[in-house]
């Protein structure tokens, strides 16, 4: 119940009364135990003096290592849950939106926030998640070997994308932590574009994006490759170059906005800026995505333990995208970089 | 654009003044256009004199059929949506809470309630729909007659649900509609029990409970299977007499409360009340499980062009689960069970 102590400790710190966790991953994290509820209503209730009562349908088998609060189809457990609530309560972020009009229905002097909280904890990575993230990771660099030797000129997208998945599956892998995005040229300058029946032509870029999920925990990285010769040396080095700056700043104690603006600004002096459209990075962990954004918003600091993405690309509508990403582990002095698959042999010859 | 039309006419009907639509497939039902927005922001604003607003972040290409307001990664797009909101507000049932809480801190007095409004336009299936779920259900049978000839004594329930999602694959499905639950006798008292590897006996319960989708729209049916001879043949009847009273009275007009009834007082008059513990069954569509609910705390009334699913089941601890399912399509005087595989022949003699 380590995971939980920090939680109430962060809690008291920040006078929240109560948090509502209702994510299986998050509930998973904090008490070990997985629940897969589908639309049902699951809730870990956490009050600041320790208290913890878990709210689960009958139909889902559990041994109450927490004192658990059943409830069958036709209860509205919320009833239930609303009883003692009081003071400010913390909302676990993707609570579906009608369990929370509920809370607020029923609630009375109640203030709800966002439970960036919940957030907080899960964000340092622990001893045994640092393990298991640098698994995921050494695990994506060895398929991103076989994807190099995989890619050639007249396949498509799709073809690839369904290798990269056969790859995965291969070497043992949970699954893919998100559907592997290729995109070829002028295609990748749509940085979400799925793989289509697009084929490869001589020179062409190739943007992949993948990750795979080891002991529950996400990989996630994108090279871009070209085949043949790089038809955009100037903006692949640009890419590259924004993406090393990064990097090269982060250690605890920085804030994300900064790192951000290391990597936005190389690109905006060589006057690229309004073709890097997103964030630079997001947190990651027992998700692809989680908070926090590497950000030009995002004031606050990072810290030991955190892992987050550094994933500066150019999108060039009807020309090009190029996007160059890994994941880094900060730690206590600096950073870790777990992606080791080079950046700098971006030019396949086949 | 006519299912708007359909929720305007609703939301004029009851009083509110806008409806946030945020779930990527209610917008693709609404609007006809697919998004994978992530945890990024994406809402339809369908204000009640038919003005629409599509919030979308600038990374996900839309060629702005309806008016767009683009934001980017640094943007608060809520500040700009909650601009114009006043009066009664209804909100998509699975918007992200962080974005509810925001709406609330930004929002001056508005009255913000479930979106059940657009579940209910969406429980109406169209003609379109109509055939789509009838066909995705014709392919769910057709699997299951494989599914008869595949199940053998000695064969673990994991080697089962693999073999079926490979059916679905081969018969050309875009996938499941959930991972299929294959669960043999004792194992099978848990509803939503996971396959493992537990071999199967003579004599034995074998519950299977699987779907796919077809164009978008998803199939669901149970069938209980024993190999040899049934082993208990009492409660197999039980639930099938329960699963047919609950078919035979479905019609426009009558209660959801009371289709619940019908199955459940069958149950119950032969002692086994205790045992059926969940809901009769659920709405289905472009999800599979969708409001709204046959349960005894659902008291409104089935219409022409509504789909759910009709699945008593009895589940005894260390004993036995049973459950039958079919999914059923409200007919103008009636109702026409969409599962034509056979009820009745559940002992497989191999």
């Amino acid at each position: 119940m380590e995971k939980i102590q920090k939680l109430i400790m962060l809690m008291t710190k920040k006078n929240i009364d109560y948090c509502l966790i209702s994510d299986p991953k998050a509930i998973s994290y904090f008490i070990g135990t997985s629940f897969s509820p589908g639309e049902r209503f699951l809730c870990l209730k956490v009050r600041n003096d320790g208290e913890l009562v878990l709210y689960l349908n009958i139909l889902f088998p559990y041994d109450e290592t927490i004192r658990t609060h059943w409830y069958s189809d036709t209860d509205n457990p919320i009833v239930n849950l609303v009883k003692d609530l009081r003071g400010t309560v913390a909302i676990d972020k993707n609570l579906a939106a009608h369990f929370l009009i509920e809370l607020f229905d029923l609630s009375k002097d109640v203030h709800f926030i966002n439970g960036t909280v919940i957030d907080e904890v899960k964000a340092i990575k622990d001893h045994d998640e640092r393990k298991k993230m640098i698994k995921a990771s050494m695990v994506n660099d060895e398929v991103m070997k076989e994807v190099a030797k995989l890619i050639e000129v007249g396949k498509s997208e799709e073809k690839l994308a369904e290798e990269i998945m056969q790859a995965f599956n291969r070497i043992g892998s949970e699954g893919e932590s998100f559907p592997p995005i290729v995109a070829y040229q002028d295609h990748a300058a749509d940085p979400h574009g799925m793989p289509g029946n697009r084929t490869l032509k001589e020179g062409e870029a190739v943007v992949v994006d993948m990750g795979c999920v080891i002991d529950g925990y996400c990989s996630d990285m994108t090279r871009t490759f070209f085949v043949g010769y790089n038809s955009e040396k100037e903006i692949y080095d640009l890419v590259l170059k924004a993406n090393l700056a990064a990097e090269a700043m982060i250690k605890p104690g920085v804030r994300f906005k900064d790192i951000d603006k290391a990597a936005r600004q190389v690109i905006e002096e060589a006057g690229y800026g309004q073709y890097f459209i997103h964030r630079l990075g997001h947190g990651i962990g027992m998700e692809v995505h989680e908070p926090f954004d590497v950000s030009a918003t995002n004031d606050m600091i990072v810290e030991e333990g955190m892992c987050f993405s550094i994933e500066p690309g150019i999108y060039i509508k009807d020309r090009i995208g190029i996007r160059i990403e890994d994941l880094v582990l900060v730690t206590s002095d600096g950073v870790e970089v777990l992606n080791k698959y080079p950046k700098d042999q971006e030019v396949l010859i086949k």
